[in-house]
């Protein structure tokens, strides 16, 4: 049963007067369930419960935090169809995404679990004394990695499994040690309390100190007094630019700075080499229509920029594009405010000077997106920076360059981007060496012949960027080393092995 | 020769009218070249070579940046007597403290020489295609580290050789494939000269792009300019609390935000328990009165504080521990601003209340330190966080805890600092666990029975600690590790082989 409370640690709270309503927005109308705002008092107690949890949580061996990272797995697969339910009644996403989506957030969770079920994650050195070494001794040291402390878990509109209460952040977070408190995402209230309420019962069950999880309720204020109180040590976003860069902004304030790692999404740059259309117009268009409109174009991969080289061929396939784009059924977006972003970011990168609309249905569903396809010169695109933001949805602007100098500018004058990626032929007519190397100094991924949508959870997958991308291109949100963002490296010099952590005792 | 000009690129430019002039401390007069403020025009020209070097120098292959490293060791080494007469001139520092810190400096370049001769810093990771995987097929996917572009490096003043113009941090970025543009820091204007020439003379040789180096000389307006400016992509800073979050704040205001690696010195606390004073209170004291006074104390891992357990052999080791101190020759500082710095300072603290001086010489050369050292309570030194400060100098303040509850509170009521360190007996009377404990949570490096004086350059080193003991605590300024401040993750999806970087090529 949803209650509609924040979880402070393991108990249910609501001390707060302001209500929050989900929308079910393929029904345009709001959800039942009433749903508390955290109070500031309810924030700093679960604030004060991770740090008292952070004591005993970082010292627990990680067969230990395996098990709960796993149990939370177990308890989030037991939900079932009430979790299902849930969440394609909040986020208007259908079924089998719901599905899908919790395959990987089980899978995330597992497989952090099986990570930590060995220390080699702690990257551990060893360096062994010489105690004579001339002119000075050289003493035992031993480095290994510990956690950060609390961290404070901003949850993804378009994901409200896999970045969310026990999404990507909060597995890895939790993995190596941090207690974790998340900011549930307004638009899925309801699917994070029945996961928050997973996770609470996976700590009892496996013996979590309690504070190790908390979930609050909240807007812009809840998340200030979060990443403004002095105990919580780092901040893990996904969202827009404008919320990342906020919290990044307050974080960056404090007194004692805490890293902010925020994922804020991109266009995703495109190349497709007239060679390639030339050779397989028909199947890039199949594969970007698909991949222009999966989910509605609500992911951070989506490829919202399509650049090439101006050409008959190339009209022809932007045309065969924009057709077999608007012929996607128009697919219900997260929430009303989705939609209307959609269409006033979509309008404002329409109205700009030289861009024209190929293709677009209209008349869709309320909260349905009609996909659009947008056109320009690569002289008025270079012109105006405007263009190149992000419109979240089934949108895609294509770029036409005069000709390749003139594409490696366009990439050359991008902004730091989550993908890239490059069509062309083997042999292809242009220099892609030249586009490879100006590519890689824009985005963390670079995809050949393929789409960029579909983040492979494994250790070689990079899922953050140059800034606007995130805010620090040196860490992932995706992927092993994700765990990176929330530990630090610490020393021991000749210390007797009694008194070392026992992942630094066995040498 | 010394010119005191800036080098912009391999360019020797003064069009500034500032002058600036270096001190020789010891002498207490001001040395004869006058050095040119770089203007803003030569600092953007510095940083536009740089900007084009990287497009080359990032795609050089390993073994030829390793030989650059290597000349520049070698070419350092050939200005021999000049340059140690010159460090010697500008520091007040000891000869032998410029050879051995030459040494030093000589052997970081080297050891990333080492480091960067093959491509195991890059942490390559391959996941191989699954064509046939259900529901999805998997794509092949390969990650590699980058350069993240320019980086400005500000020089300490208490390192003019391995913390400035070729020190670790200016090592560690070239290591990787970053140019770099150093601001000399202005008390040893002369040293850096010599020093850049030598960097200039070796990339010549080794045929490195111009701009991979500049040296640029200036104040606070010069080190805004380059943190400013859209083309630098890091920032390594070895100095104040002040000047390392000035910059900090600098960089996270800028509309692209860049990683900050300050760091910002420490205290440095030193636990002794009263069985370690009991058993050993003549050893301990004199390790601790030369640790204490080890060149001057212009060290960031100098003991400034030390926390122990109010008793009579307490009381007897602080008596002793004082003679043992102030009987160390007063030694010449760095500079009259660090001269004037350390009295102010040690006054500061001296003036709170409940303070006192142990014992104190008084009467030493101009420029020369006077080691003081004072004492306080346990509780007056809870009650008064200004006390906890930095005093950068031959001054340390004995803090004598009530019982061993107050000793623990006291660690966990300390600041973030670079090291901390436990005297203490093997079967100590206090809990060293609970110690130990309370002190990982503050440092970045435990020593046990030794002294924090000595920073060993080896993997298992880590130099660097929460804040405000360094701006990110996940990262360290010494050891092969400190190459992580400069890289960041790119995947390659699905790429052929003529493609992939050459790391990359080899599965």
């Amino acid at each position: 049963m949803i209650t509609g409370k924040n979880y402070i640690g393991d108990r249910l709270s609501s001390l707060g007067k302001v209500i929050y309503k989900t929308i079910n927005p393929k029904l345009n109308v709001e959800n039942p369930t009433d749903f508390f705002e955290a109070t500031s008092e309810e924030i700093g107690q679960a604030v004060q419960l991770a740090w008292e949890a952070f004591s005993v949580y970082r010292r627990t061996p990680g067969s230990q935090r395996a098990s709960f990272l796993n149990a939370i797995a177990d308890e989030i697969l037991a939900l079932d169809h009430e979790l299902v339910d849930c969440y394609t009644s909040e986020s208007g996403l259908p079924e089998g995404r719901a599905i899908g989506e919790r395959g990987r957030t089980v899978g995330q969770l597992r497989s952090f679990a099986t990570l930590i079920s060995n220390e080699d994650w702690r990257e551990n050195t060893f360096d062994a004394a010489e105690p004579d070494r001339s002119p000075m001794p050289k003493a035992d040291l031993r480095k290994t990695l510990v956690p950060l402390g609390p961290v404070a878990v901003f949850g993804a509109s378009n994901f409200p499994l896999a970045f969310s209460a026990a999404g990507g952040d909060t597995a890895s977070a939790l993995a190596v040690g941090c207690p974790v408190i998340v900011k549930a995402h307004p638009m899925h209230l309801g699917t994070s309390e029945l996961v928050s309420g997973a996770i609470i019962k996976a700590a009892k069950k496996t013996g979590m100190p309690n504070g190790v999880f908390s979930s609050v309720i909240g807007g812009k204020e809840a998340g200030m007094s979060l990443v403004n109180h002095p105990h919580v040590k780092a901040v893990g976003f996904t969202g827009s630019l404008g919320g990342g860069r906020a919290l990044f902004d307050l974080a960056a304030k404090r007194r004692e700075p805490i890293p902010v790692f925020a994922e804020m999404g991109s266009v995703n740059p495109v190349i497709i080499t007239p060679n390639a259309i030339s050779k397989r117009s028909s199947a890039i268009s199949d594969s970007y229509a698909a991949s222009i409109t999966l989910g509605a174009g609500q992911f951070c991969t989506s490829p919202g920029l399509l650049l090439t080289i101006a050409g008959e061929e190339t009209d022809n396939f932007v045309r065969d594009l924009a057709d077999k784009t608007i012929q996607v059924e128009a697919q219900c977006m997260l929430h009303p405010n989705i939609k209307n972003g959609f269409e006033a970011h979509g309008a404002e990168v329409i109205d700009q000077s030289g861009v024209s609309i190929v293709a677009a249905h209209t008349g869709a569903q309320v909260n349905y997106a009609d996909p659009k396809i947008a056109m320009v010169s690569g002289s008025d695109f270079l012109a105006n920076p405007q263009m190149g933001q992000e419109v979240f949805g089934p949108f895609s602007l294509v770029v036409k360059a005069e000709d390749e100098a003139q594409l490696v500018e366009i990439v050359n004058n991008l902004e730091g981007q989550l993908t890239g990626t490059i069509i062309a032929e083997d042999n292809d007519g242009l220099n892609l060496t030249t586009l490879v190397d100006a590519m890689e100094q824009k985005v963390g991924r670079i995809i050949f012949n393929g789409v960029p949508t579909g983040v492979e959870v494994c250790p070689s997958m990079h899922h953050g960027g140059p800034y606007p991308a995130s805010t620090d291109s040196r860490f992932t949100a995706v992927g092993a080393d994700a765990i990176k963002r929330w530990v630090r490296p610490v020393s021991y010099q000749s210390f007797p092995k009694t008194l070392l952590p026992n992942s630094l005792k066995t040498k």
